[in-house]
């Protein structure tokens, strides 16, 4: 979500042609499938401000084991950033593009000294957003690495760590992650725990780690910070037995711990399983795995894993860093939101009661202010079958606060940023027909949250808008408070609950009464009705005393996706419309203000990518008669916004979210109001798209006479007929069939696709 | 119970000066009270076959925190034996006088150098009774020692440790005890730990040592061997922090550990508490003793508290060996049983069920086979208020195996050696009076012992005693039988059962059927009524292919106490009754055999004081009409089976038995049939004694004419009243009085004691 103003420089050759040799070299052949794989490079968005990891995880994995630099700034939200030159240690939870630092939790660091403990405290520091580096360069076991000796490939990642001179390998199962050290030949061999160490706001409370047997340690680490009540208990294997067990305690608390090893061979392998609910829980997710430390094949397993996970869209190209940046995109789409529950089913709400057994899997990681927009609406397409169990696990979590979840961190509500989007989910999904969670339950649910007074909803309730003298981001706010009543409203409707329809169809409403057509922005109103005298459309201040959430009213007053035509009306005329539209990317990149967000990034205008509502955006040309402006703009911001380099995206990458809009924008389809169930069509990146739509089946896309001019649509035919409008739908798209788009280097100003 | 059989040789004066000292040196003056701990010396027993511990203890403290040799040999059952010089730890549980070595839990070693852990495995030699130091020299941490630098006092314990150059100070409190470690000047500081190390039969099966604060480790250590399921808890709290903790494995087991402190000054104090139920348990038991490490506090309390407990009785003496002797004795009659049960009164049974909150303290380490014969008919007088407590705690442990104790170590019970000798222990407290616990649901726990099939009563009751044919050890089973039966009847009597009454009276003749005139000893006889064809009375087989427990048929013979005038109207006379018995003590002390028991020690001819079955035998003289025999004999007894030096009992010391023996013997009193109520009178080794009685009440016993040749009775008053009898009664006793004997250099052969 925060991403800096900063322009990206695209990168040097000498970098690219060294990811692409990182790629290449660590593949295997695999003659009978698709070898995709090869075309992800986990390090995109490992730079700038993506905030993505290079570590192994599986898709939607319980684990992301992955290098940590230690240091609590914002540009180390997962841990790692590439422009750093130290490692401190593989943890197992890690945050994938947030703009918030968490996690990190269960890191081990091999090493081949003995470490006075002592030294290693409860390591945090809290001057964030500032870099520090001050108790990172106070630890004993940090080691230099250079990415010339480094690896990522999906669900395997490897580093040489040069002061200890240790060759680390990590890889992972959905619920075992598998370490392989390889250590100078004689060199002591060791590995050090630091469970004190914290990121950004995390404050460990409770570190137990405690040897079960020769070979295994076990212990839990509690912690409160962007989730509240964060308990981690683990398993830790090793292959050898321990010969000895340091550990340093603060209070009743393990902050740090060395384990010792012979050093007969030189490898020493690990493995780790994680449970939110027990140790004996990590034990029995450890146990899913085997006995033995089969890193190689728990490696091919891995990569045969995200090989089947990527091959839900195939797009053929020759441009490799086209395939690069799309598959890295649809691999970034799969890693969040991430397994929660136990191999069991057991898993722990916030408020410490335990889901004993569930007959679905849990998951976590809702970073749905981001995700509702695109994320979720890809797996209704690539993952259809978890749809349903995120909303069971949704439910779930809806029994704690009687509220459905803002964004989930670990079983947590942070309540971090606006709206109630699950609602959106939740609607979107059962609109497009996914089973498997009970929409009456559900539905109550969604209506029970939007009709409580949480979160500025009294306010709304009461004026019909949230009143700017109120409460912060009251724009923003009561934006995206009416797209989930109009969400709500659909569900209803689909319920036949007519009369909820009714109510919340007309509250969905709400944004027409921010708008000034004056200025022709959304804008601040007074409880009494009186609209906020201070007006700077370009004007941004991060989060407080500001009308907009991490943004101005340039970026946030088209957020009407429910209703581009009421919204339209407002205006003098569609041109008039039209015009402002094309304005917002034509306008002067200036952002005024004292305390600017930094998550607005990624300006084409005032139009940032960078940030998420932009992202539907440039699709409401469609709606507004001119599809061939959405055509121009997408394929603007497709080509500007990502690339193969580790700052490859332009903004945080937001748990699969920037990726995702790449994705579904890169094929042509785009879910520019989700729950519609229909799909804007743009011009896509590729000439021929095959996706798998389930039951066999495929739906493909052709775009004849594909080029790197031909942007413009000319004719649209869904299975030989002529396609009406500007999109498609869910259910055509599941059906399966052929959308060929025929484009062209001139624009169709038909004002539609034929 | 075991005992080499070894001429003692008597103390040399340089050694003896050396006690001397050590136990004065370390007295503070304390005006108001008798300083009566000045007289004790815990080394007495720690050399030969004694078998006590030198370290500190409280009255019937749950803790004994003692020095430990680490070998596993019969001379080290309480870990020290005085012939060592090497040190390997301070335990907090030690038997004190037994046959059986068990125990040394919980032991901790202060060290200035880091060990080698993994070298310190589950340390055990199972060499026994050979002594064997292989394993113990193998011990990175041991340390030599020299009793020039070691003291001990009740409730202290001090050495020095060469090796490492630190002093080590122990002291407890009832369920604390407290150690302070003296480091050399800037010397690394540690303690070293090793749960895995075991002596004798003990395989310890679950080591658990974990760190709970910066302060504080908790765990526990299971172990099998002589009691079947140990179960200890501990806690163990430092006044430092631990800067580091360092622990071996071996499978599921921590076998060894060392925690570090800082330096900065020399002390390092430690306290340490145990449960038998649970590390919280052995937290709150901590928790009893306050906050801080009050080392000289404590060992101020525990002075006061031994003072209290040896005031019980007070004997006046110029002869401070003699007071030495008498006052360790008292000391060594007041170590067990032990209090077992926690703080707020719980405690293990051996099924592992818990006693909760028990009203009562419970007791362990019940040496009954020993204990029944005069350590418990002392408690009757000294400590009356702990002897229902010792029966509630047997009625406990009956729950489990419905059969009321054997022998019973740390709440398990190991049917060591022969009887059921709690029915006897039981009887006597409530026919002396003794309330405090259920005495019908007693009476119900010792008739089913006694009815039940087990450990011979099978064919006891079908023969009428128990043939040498079907089981070993067979004429001392029947006898001590046939006692307990006597016990049960009168117990019966007492309360109304009278048919129970005749039955058990019945049964207890039974050692009538083992008497064979031919010989005039006790012999086996088979299941057909044939006696024993193989017959030697100075014959020894230890404990298999033998009719005699630990002994011969001299040493057994003699084990009527319940009908004294009935066994000797089996002889022809009773001039032929106590023709035998002097020659008993006139015999050669031949003992024949390949495989003599080691417990028979201390003979006198073939009275083998060193070991139990012999204590009565002396005090049959006063029932056969020569009480000057028993005047004389146990005179002798007495001066020569006891003296001040670290040999200074004869044999195994026996959780108080041989001492108790020592003590009623010394001021003239003897339970030679305990449940009769009766005391046995001699002739005192005091001019003075005054036994305190309860309420304010005070028994005295004046000897006059007292000197070392006047030891027999010529004359005596109870009150003011000539006595008649031999004995005195329990209840005469504690009613308060005063016992006059007057004292002659010549045998008064009345056949009375007027």
């Amino acid at each position: 979500m925060r991403i800096r103003h900063t322009i990206l420089a695209l990168a040097g050759l000498l970098f690219f042609t060294h990811c692409e040799k990182k790629t290449t070299s660590t593949e295997e052949e695999n003659a009978e499938k698709l070898d995709l794989v090869q075309y992800v490079d986990p390090f995109i968005g490992t730079g700038e401000h993506g905030h993505t990891y290079p570590g192994a995880t599986m898709p939607f994995g319980m684990l992301q084991v992955s290098p940590i630099n230690g240091v609590s700034a914002w540009d180390w939200c997962s841990g790692y950033h590439y422009s750093d030159s130290i490692i401190i240690g593989f943890g197992h939870l890690t945050l994938s593009g947030t703009g918030i630092g968490d996690l990190n939790d269960v890191k081990l660091m091999p090493a081949s000294i003995t470490v006075d403990l002592a030294q290693l405290s409860v390591g945090k520091d809290k001057q964030y957003p500032e870099k520090s580096t001050a108790l990172r360069d106070m630890l004993p076991y940090k080691s230099r690495y250079s990415h010339s000796n480094e690896t990522a490939t999906p669900g395997y990642y490897q580093v040489f760590l040069e002061d200890p001179k240790i060759n680390v390998e990590l890889t992972t199962a959905k619920r075992v992650a598998f370490h392989r050290y390889t250590y100078a030949d004689g060199a002591e061999q060791s590995v050090v725990f630091n469970p004190g160490f914290a990121i950004n706001w995390d404050d460990p409370t409770h570190m137990r780690l405690t040897q079960k047997d020769e070979n295994t340690l076990i212990g839990e680490r509690f912690s409160t910070g962007w989730a509240k009540n964060q308990k981690v208990f683990f398993a830790i294997r090793f292959n050898k037995p321990i010969t000895e067990f340091k550990t340093h305690m603060q209070g009743e608390n393990i902050t740090s711990a060395q384990a010792f090893f012979n050093n007969e061979n030189k490898e020493l392998l690990v493995k780790v399983a994680l449970s939110s609910v027990s140790t004996d829980n990590a034990l029995q997710n450890m146990a899913t795995e085997g006995e033995g430390f089969p890193f190689d094949e728990i490696r091919d397993k891995a990569k045969l894993a995200w090989n089947e996970a990527l091959e839900s869209i195939n797009v053929e190209s020759d441009n490799k860093d086209l395939k690069t940046i799309f598959y890295t995109a649809l691999y970034h789409t799969k890693v969040a939101p991430v397994t929660f529950s136990d191999a069991n089913g057991d898993f722990r709400l916030e408020n410490d009661s335990i889901v004993k057994k569930a007959n679905y899997t849990a998951y976590s990681t809702f970073s749905l202010w981001d995700t509702f927009r695109t994320e979720h609406p890809l797996l209704t397409i690539t993952d259809p079958d978890k749809v349903a169990d995120m909303i069971n696990s949704m439910l779930a979590y809806y029994q704690v606060n009687k509220l459905l979840p803002v964004w989930t961190l670990y079983g947590n509500e942070t309540n971090t940023m606006t709206g109630y989007h699950s609602v959106a989910v939740i609607a979107e999904a059962y609109l497009k027909g996914v089973r498997g969670f009970n929409a009456e339950e559900a539905y109550q649910a969604m209506k029970a949250t939007m009709m409580s007074d949480a979160r500025g909803l009294d306010l709304y309730k009461k004026y019909g808008y949230v009143p700017y003298d109120k409460l912060d981001e009251s724009v923003t706010i009561t934006l995206e408070y009416a797209y989930d009543d109009w969400c709500l409203a659909q569900m209803a409707k689909k319920l036949g609950k007519e009369e909820d329809y009714k109510y919340f169809l007309n509250r969905s409403m709400a944004y027409k009464k921010l708008f000034d057509p004056s200025v022709e922005f959304m804008r601040g109103k007074s409880a009494d009705g009186q609209w906020n005298p201070v007006f700077d459309p370009k004007h941004s201040n991060h989060r407080e005393h500001t009308d907009y959430t991490e943004g101005n009213a340039w970026q946030h007053s088209w957020f009407v996706p429910q209703d581009v035509n009421g919204f339209i009306a407002l205006f003098p005329s569609k041109e008039a419309f039209t015009n402002k539209l094309e304005n917002l990317f034509t306008e002067s990149s200036e952002i005024t203000g004292d305390n600017v967000s930094v998550d607005i990034s990624g300006l084409i205008g005032q139009y940032a990518h960078g940030n998420e509502p932009s992202h539907h955006i440039a699709y409401l040309f469609n709606k507004a008669g001119q599809p061939w402006r959405t055509q121009y703009w997408v394929n603007h911001i497709l080509k500007t916004q990502y690339n193969t380099t580790p700052e490859g995206y332009s903004g945080n990458e937001d748990c699969g979210q920037m990726s995702a809009w790449y994705v579904m924008s890169a094929i042509g389809l785009y879910p520019m109001n989700p729950a519609s169930t229909e799909y804007e069509i743009t011009s896509p990146m590729f000439a021929k798209t095959t996706m798998k739509v389930g039951q066999g089946k495929t739906f493909v896309i052709e775009a004849k006479n594909f080029s790197d001019k031909n942007i413009y649509i000319q004719k649209a035919t869904l299975n030989g007929k002529p396609l009406q409008g500007t999109s498609i739908s869910h259910e055509q798209i599941m059906q399966g069939g052929t959308l060929v788009l025929e484009l062209g280097a001139e624009p169709n100003k038909s004002g539609s696709l034929n």
